[in-house]
């Protein structure tokens, strides 16, 4: 029987075995196994960047096992745990890097904490959970060779460590958001949908108002990367982004994840 | 039946999900489909980068289904093709990045344009193409789940874009060429064959000039990496390569991609 | 019948095909064949960096074959090897690459020189030899298609290139250690184990100096990542490693690979 794909998302990079060392365990416990490597690119520790990440692909992922880890509480006192959902199993430290991705996909049916020393691999330090917690945990699971509570105690979804998205807020004639994501071709995704701009009658076509800080620009709403010089679209997933076609909207515009953004009609 | 593997090349990088997310959809239209990362480092939107790379590997990849997406002209008019050749399918846009490797492999035997909707995903914005049309035409080809033509209406394969890649000029004791290619080591490929210096007499073993602009090099003609210091050799490819053994051609000789190179007999 | 995986690492980076090339060549051989991308981030030429992280990973990696191609002399006289092992098949340039983690799986049984044309790849320049010698010998060791001693004469194992390892120095109060990695998190690993430190009487929550070139800092041996501030621990791997909680050691502490570093103790 075909083990169940198992996306992993980490903040390892490519610089050293660590990603290497993870599949390695889990084809030592699976032969079979099939790994998809989601996004190895997640900044050093930034919880909320590697949330957004596997929020972004979830959909397209098959279902199967989602392993995430960034992880900078390795070694303190945060659980490691796995999420039962409709979509497949979660595995990763609870801090938040789950939760917007298992909402996304109807919730936690059941948790368990991933104490079980067999399914641990034993370790001289304790900063590698990937390698020696998650790893065995994700790969058990694809392959079926345990049952989410063989791994551990269950504990009650609710007191998972949740994840603050910031709320985008309604003006009169403006709206206040936040840019979430800055991809690799510079383009600046944020929080806003084209529903919280329709609120204050802003639609495709129009010029439109972008606040940052004490700086401003007029931009237009445009269709894809039509036009030359910075414009606002709706992205690949439904929110509006700032991007400059065959450039750079972060480096143009200064813009950076975490950015507090307003958008104002001008008409 | 397995799978015919598909070679995936774009200029996605590695520090975002968009890798991914194609491995995803793919392996959500076919659980058994095999892919072959070929090469994500393509420079952003660099379509004659993109075109070369695919071209360098294609003769070591295994017949199958190429997918190429180096794609700046995303959501606008150019088309989305799949390229039915001797070698296997290949997918990617119209915008000339896959004919030097189809030419390579004998030319394109037939071509559609990727506009049946039931192989497309639904998506908020047409920004991501290899996401919501390459993945799924590469995931069905490569399955054998859909014929050619069931993925949209046939194209004449004199009307796709061409690339225009430079060719070698011959002088009487002189040939002009381009470095084509600076690989992470820092060596220059050039398009300049073995043969086009024979014709101007240059053999190995030979001193030639290096003439760059206002600038020029004595560069010894030698075999592999065998001596220090500058000199030219027969690449891995067949071609002629500058390079320095144990450093780096382009940082020491400011050699850059595109750069026009003479190669003068100095005897 | 399953092939053995392929554990594959090299200095090839990610911004060209090599990497991807190499899968191609093995998938020509068997399209049965999975292949781990262990690190391809080893700085370019850097064998000794190459033979750590090879060493790092192979207790964690599935028997089978290692590939293993950091092979600044890639064109010259170095042999092109495969070594068995208990643990399975090790190929790559005898350059002292693969000595510390064979040593490590028990050591070689048996080792020939990679010379039969037969499994070569036909090839206009000798400077690829990931590609034309290693690939189609790690592929036809992984598939069993060919027994070790098809693949070119055997060659005494006592005959290889050795890499030399730095040893850890004692005096009465001090080790005198080497900092062997760097990790992507700035995390400084070096070559002194807990046992070096217990036998000059320091061991876990001690105060010790930590003494570089001119300069010093008084550090605590403190557990996993719980205190903020630059302390020394036992890493994933067991060994004693300076890190900087939720920042990096080797940019607070200018550390970097092959840097000599104290250990003394302040009781």
């Amino acid at each position: 029987m075909l083990s169940r794909p198992i996306a992993f998302v980490s903040d390892f990079g490519h610089a050293d075995e660590f990603v290497g060392v993870v599949h390695g365990v889990i084809l030592r416990v699976d032969p079979h196994a099939r790994i998809v490597d989601v996004n190895h690119g997640v900044r050093r520790g930034d919880v909320m960047a590697g949330a957004l990440s596997l929020l972004r692909a979830i959909q397209y992922l098959p279902g199967g096992v989602a392993l995430a880890v960034v992880d900078p509480g390795v070694g303190t006192s945060r659980a490691a745990i796995a999420v039962e959902t409709e979509w497949g199993h979660f595995v990763g430290p609870d801090n938040g890097l789950l939760a917007p991705a298992t909402a996304m996909v109807g919730g936690a049916l059941r948790v368990v904490s991933l104490e079980a020393e067999e399914f641990r691999l034993p370790a001289a330090g304790s900063t590698f959970d990937g390698r020696d917690v998650f790893a065995p945990a994700a790969a058990v699971l694809a392959s079926g060779e345990a049952d989410l509570t063989d791994l551990g105690p269950e504990i009650a979804p609710e007191t998972l460590v949740p994840l603050l998205l910031p709320l985008v807020e309604h003006g009169e004639d403006r709206v206040q958001g936040q840019v979430w994501w800055i991809d690799g071709f510079g383009n600046a995704q944020t929080n806003v949908s084209p529903d919280d701009l329709a609120l204050i009658g802003i639609g495709s076509g129009d010029e439109l108002q972008l606040i940052m800080g004490q700086g401003s620009h007029v931009i237009r709403w445009g269709d894809a990367y039509q036009a030359p010089g910075p414009m606002i679209h709706v992205d690949a997933h439904g929110l509006m982004a700032i991007v400059v076609p065959g450039g750079s909207a972060a480096e143009d515009l200064t813009l950076h994840e975490g950015l507090s953004v307003g958008l104002r009609s001008l008409t």
